[in-house]
């Protein structure tokens, strides 16, 4: 049994953990025998003085080894997963993976549920009648072979110690973390088996990371990491300083998603989507730039092959492929609410996370494991940054149902969005790119 | 109720805690409204970003606030404490105590348990039998007011807050860390009543300061806490390369002590212990200069009333005050075992540390709390550093018991003792003083 305490002794005063320390660390959160009280103190030391990137490979690793690792190497060809550091809106997952998969990249792709805004990718996709996020490892990977795309739940036993860990760091303000983020993120990435990852890391003020710079170093962090385990990493810094999409919800970001599959829709959501899709494309070797990349994804769009795929999608996992043609078939709300803008003016800023708490606030998220969610509700945002707003213009289209806390979503999004009597910029989409 | 997360924010990034955020935090540790792994992280961001003397002082206030303050103004006259770091054959309380009493300054001292290597001062005295170091706050102030001294248990609403921190300290890599310290041991200190405190900081081997100038930093620390408090604290900074007495157990120390009341030993024992004697002297107003205290105190060993009022101290908790005129009273050994030196050449230094788990390897000591200790056992040390020893001189005599490990014991004296061919200094006593 490794000494903890040497260990905690060792980051105190700033000294790197040997590879042996960091796999004696792991293995002793993942089987209990470290205390919480210890793992908590090593986790505060970690965020004050910080990990190499030696340490951080290291940690990763032991992460994602600390419990099943997925074996996808029996599907031919290249399979693709992307992760988002999180957002209000953003569902690119749900627009890019069909059109990859159209390209002939395969999607395998294990999502979590949501913390905080909205749900998850599990969430919207459960938001279909009758589709199932659960499926045996066997059933995964013969889906992806034979469909080149599924998307299903973490299983319980995919880097248990990212779990303790991630539930210390929530309560022991060491969640912005560079070394815990990276270490967290990609373990669960590396676990789930895909040869190449792209990873859109958010930020604005509905992001973890507040400024461009920021999520650039974290991006930056997470692509040397991931890079040097064997595995193809790129990154996409883009915009959250508004709702990526218009639509915030489980039903209505599946909606959009179709909308955009279905070539009704364009906007930020698209572009940010096929971005990423191309970085995938690019990597896999499908393309030879992204610009190639966006414009195969597009012909996707185009030739509905994409929103076919989504169909195809529903039905193996059990829901009702119908969906995809007529979005109506999705659970609705039951009252629609309008906010209209308290003044006139030009919209210059959205507290986005407070879009977010908006829309949990009226049950498309949750706060707690166990709290439950109303797939049909959530909200659409009417104006962007750098809109006219008139006063009595709906700034927002709240989406309502049972469990909905109607006063403290308005309150919330009356606050969320701020006017200037000046004309506003909108904000840049994507701020850079790691590769 | 106070937001952990922002405290924990704030001390992670460096910045000062207010008073009222430490008042938050003891409430927090103390109410049991924290958990444990976010006092623990707590404490790491303590040990790695430090905190001001003004956070150190507040902390300090606020753990002596925890629990119960003991009220001494009833007693007549200026009462007196001390405390030592710890160490090893280190009974100067059971000297200087009924020495001071003898002066008039009166001794109302609350004492821990030893955990580590030999007892702790109230298992020192129960070695003497029928002695007992329970009273009621009543029946304390009533003894020292008549008799001028008293050593009981601290009770356990005594700081009850340190008693949490000190826990997590012990496993999370936290016990060194200044502010800790310094917080940990005032807080008792203050909280048990006395008007002056003279503290006793150890270093050397035996003693968790390593260098003097740690313990000069300690000590300067605790005396500077400690007198902004409104009670006047003094420090000295003294030896423990070797055991300060000859005597290492409970039994064996009091008869040494005992010894020294009586005016059969002389050496560094009585010497630092008068010396700290008259640094409470000095602070009472009883005399003007440590010179004149040592000589009062000298003066009460000479006229016999410093064993009178051992013995009557021994009366007034329930013990047998003919010990203090006849120490064949105290338990004894079943078996003497002399440790002979290997080689031939001067004793060049002692880890005193392995001298003190020699102690506990043969019972005086405990390492957990339910540890059973042996009154009787223990060892006599019979080299100095600086003396010549010739192959097959006792260097110990191991006195032991049934619980006893005689094996352990030997092998750590042996490598405690090193030798060295050319001659070796003794080395200082007393490294400095802060006042």
């Amino acid at each position: 049994m490794a000494d903890i305490n040497a260990l905690l002794y060792k980051k105190r005063f700033g000294r790197e953990l040997t590879d042996g320390e960091i796999r004696d660390f792991v293995r002793g959160v993942t089987d209990g025998s470290f205390a919480d009280y210890q793992i908590s103190a090593m986790l505060m030391a970690i965020a004050i003085n910080g990990m190499s990137d030696r340490e951080t490979v290291t940690l990763t690793m032991e992460m994602a080894r600390s419990g099943d690792m997925l074996d996808l190497s029996g599907i031919t060809g290249i399979k693709a997963d992307k992760h988002s550091t999180g957002g209000v809106g953003d569902t690119t997952s749900l627009v890019l993976a069909p059109l990859v998969a159209c390209c002939g990249v395969k999607i395998a792709k294990m999502s979590g549920r949501g913390l905080g805004f909205t749900g998850g990718t599990l969430d919207k996709l459960e938001a279909i009648p009758g589709l199932s996020v659960s499926m045996s490892d066997e059933e995964f990977a013969r889906t992806v072979e034979n469909s080149g795309i599924a998307i299903i739940g973490q299983t319980a036993t995919l880097a248990p110690c990212d779990k303790v860990l991630y539930s210390l760091r929530d309560v022991t303000a060491t969640v912005d973390v560079e070394p815990l983020i990276v270490s967290s993120i990609l373990s669960k990435k590396l676990a789930a088996g895909a040869d190449v990852i792209v990873l859109d890391v958010k930020t604005g003020s509905g992001a973890m990371m507040k400024t461009p710079e920021a999520a650039l170093r974290l991006a930056k962090a997470m692509v040397t990491i991931g890079n040097r385990t064997g595995r193809r990493f790129a990154a996409l810094i883009t915009d959250m300083n508004q709702p990526l999409g218009r639509y915030v919800g489980n039903a209505l970001e599946v909606e959009e998603a179709l909308d955009i599959l279905a070539g009704r829709t364009q906007g930020e959501l698209k572009t940010v989507a096929l971005e990423l899709g191309a970085r995938i494309l690019l990597m896999a070797g499908t393309v030879n730039s992204t610009a190639e990349g966006v414009e195969l994804l597009e012909s996707k769009i185009t030739s509905g092959e994409g929103l076919k795929k989504f169909a195809e999608l529903i039905k193996n996992q059990g829901g009702n492929p119908d969906v995809a043609y007529d979005t109506s078939l999705l659970p609705k709300a039951e009252t629609l609410i309008e906010v209209p803008a308290p003044g006139s003016g030009w919209l210059k800023s959205v507290s986005t996370d407070l879009v977010g708490y908006a829309a949990k606030a009226l049950g498309a998220g949750r706060e707690k494991k166990e709290d439950i969610i109303d797939p049909a509700v959530g909200l659409i945002v009417n104006k962007r940054i750098g809109d006219r707003v008139n006063a009595g213009d709906s700034l927002v289209t709240l989406h309502t149902g049972k469990i909905s806390d109607v006063e403290t979503a308005k309150r919330q999004i009356l606050e969320a969005f701020v006017l200037s009597d000046e004309p506003a910029q909108k904000p840049q989409l994507i701020y850079g790119e790691v590769e």
